[in-house]
């Protein structure tokens, strides 16, 4: 896919009026899952600041998982783990012994938190081992590893969830209710940003060996997952980048999805600028979220005034709670791997559209 | 201009860093006008919807002006005009005899609210006539028609002011004033949009001979302003439009605008989707209206809660008020013709780049 340049104009013009509702994977409105009688251990694999300062306390707030390992190349970092959240010295793994886990019953799913050109790895070495996979976003820094991590999963006869959070954010699930019934008739124009200002100091994000992309594969996903979940599939992009340095990754950029029956999303990203925020733009009114993409503190709008408020959750705690839902009930999850292939797909189709100044069609 | 093709990147890269702030023409902060002795005598040519309901009660609002003349090619509607606003006789004009207004002095400035494809035609006529305009935006549907009446002004020793009501609108005016100042850093990204069902009742906007274009010359062009307000001028444009009949108008239409430094403004407007909002996304934060674009009732947010709040004022009667203080002083308005060219310009290679799928390059 995005291979085939041609003339945008001819599929808007051919676009059908008829909008497409939203159709991702797995049911997103599914209930709380219920208690179950034995929580499901996770193994976080990579320490750095998303799971200690997130995933490690969301755990200690699920009702189905619970901490039970973890794998790091960091010596350090094990004895205050170990200490904080008792992890006994059998459940702790480096990158190179975690195919052990094989051995390990209290491990039952494997969470890789690690930057985003090391998820095949370690999502096929966690697959070999017998584990289901929670991976965060963005799954992969290409398609074929992406479709790697699908296959050794499927080998396995174990699932594989993307860690897409906002699908399970109260307020994220009410915009993709009122675009599905269209309760403010059709959404037309979807506009979405997600930035933040990175600043200088040395990190993987800014190793483009280690991170594939910049922004965009960081954090412009959210708004690429927000066109999707409120418009549906796309088929054309065109982007435009920022890049001052063209060694490093991209500052900025800013890209528009077409959708059938001429439905637009504009997205942004960028690495100096603090964007957060999404309006749908529907044929009666509008509604969004401003702040949109934080891990609490979320708010909600309609244009009509209706409220569209909810208790505010912890993401990564329900995420989790789903995940272990769908693996004791073998119900799928709505965030499968297939999901994470997509977005992969279509950003990399976004750098691709920037390089080449072309818009490019996207395959269904 | 704007017929430059070159790859967008090769200009995006070599941008500069520093922004540059938005000098608009004039002083866009000037404080309101003084009294003065003898109110001008406007003329409106053309009594549609926007005269009647707007710009009539508008006058009657004003401190410098006031209602002298009407033009029209309707002549049922003389008569309620003139019993509703003491108009006499020799102050009522028809299109074709517009010009003997050389020998009324009552008439000071003619208001031009015709259709956008009449606007030389009538501007031309005034100036010939002997009198300042104002004239409606857009200003014209060709660059060419838009120097003809700038050149006619000049001639005649007129002042010609375009109608761009925001930019006598104080919450408008905050916002220039966040960006030039900084307030909340560099603004780096804004997004506007203005688009709202136009329906299929039958009209001069739906018609391309008098319209000149679709949403994006009636509406679109408060986006551009805004854009330039924010961010200044811009460098390059990239547009996408759903046209779903090729003979008529465009239904909506995307356009993006880089600015040196890599700054970046995304744009839509739509005779569909009822759209009105615009978000300043800074480098310490955001800033926006919604809605931005009534003739009231706008409201002004700033993202670290700060009040953005003022007054509502009636924008036709400040505009008024200005060009009429303009005329009176000698000061030249802060929305003259070159304005108005330029904002043509700019729309007419979103048309290109929509039509020819290229990144368009805009000359300074």
């Amino acid at each position: 896919m995005a291979k085939d340049l041609q003339p945008r104009r001819e599929f808007i013009r051919h676009a059908v009026i008829a909008a497409s509702l939203p159709l991702l994977s797995g049911s997103i409105l599914a209930p709380r899952p219920p208690r179950q009688r034995r929580p499901l251990g996770f193994a976080l694999v990579g320490l750095g600041s998303l799971s200690r300062n997130q995933l490690a306390p969301a755990l200690q707030r699920t009702t189905n998982c619970r901490l039970a390992g973890i794998v790091t190349g960091s010596p350090e970092k094990v004895a205050p783990w170990q200490q904080q959240y008792g992890i006994p010295d059998r459940s702790v793994y480096s990158y190179e012994t975690m195919e052990r886990m094989s051995e390990n019953a209290d491990i039952d799913v494997v969470y890789v938190v690690t930057p985003n050109a090391l998820h095949a790895e370690h999502t096929i070495k966690a697959a070999r081992a017998g584990k289901h996979v929670l991976c965060e976003k963005p799954m992969e820094v290409s398609t074929e590893r992406c479709q790697a991590m699908i296959d050794a999963c499927r080998t396995a006869g174990k699932q594989l969830a993307i860690a897409y959070r906002c699908q399970f954010e109260p307020h994220h699930l009410e915009c993709v209710r009122l675009a599905r019934e269209r309760v403010l008739g059709d959404v037309r124009v979807v506009q979405a940003s997600f930035g933040f200002p990175l600043g200088n100091r040395p990190q993987w994000r800014l190793d483009p060996s280690l991170a594939g992309g910049g922004p965009l594969l960081d954090v412009g996903i959210y708004t690429l997952q927000t066109a999707r979940m409120l418009a549906g599939e796309p088929v054309s992009i065109t982007a435009l980048e920022t890049r001052p340095d063209p060694a490093a990754v991209e500052e900025a950029i800013f890209f528009t999805l077409t959708f059938p029956g001429g439905v637009i999303a504009q997205c942004s990203t960028s690495y100096r600028t603090p964007m957060n925020a999404f309006t749908a733009f529907a044929e009666r009114g509008s509604f969004g979220m401003n702040p949109a993409y934080n891990y609490g503190g979320n708010r909600g709008w309609r244009s009509d005034g209706a409220p569209l408020s909810f208790p505010q959750i912890d993401q990564f705690a329900a995420e989790m709670d789903d995940f272990a839902d769908c693996i004791a009930t073998g119900r799928p999850t709505r965030v499968p791997g297939e999901e994470g292939l997509r977005d992969v797909r279509i950003l990399l189709a976004a750098y691709e559209s920037a390089r080449t100044d072309r818009t490019l069609r996207l395959d269904p």
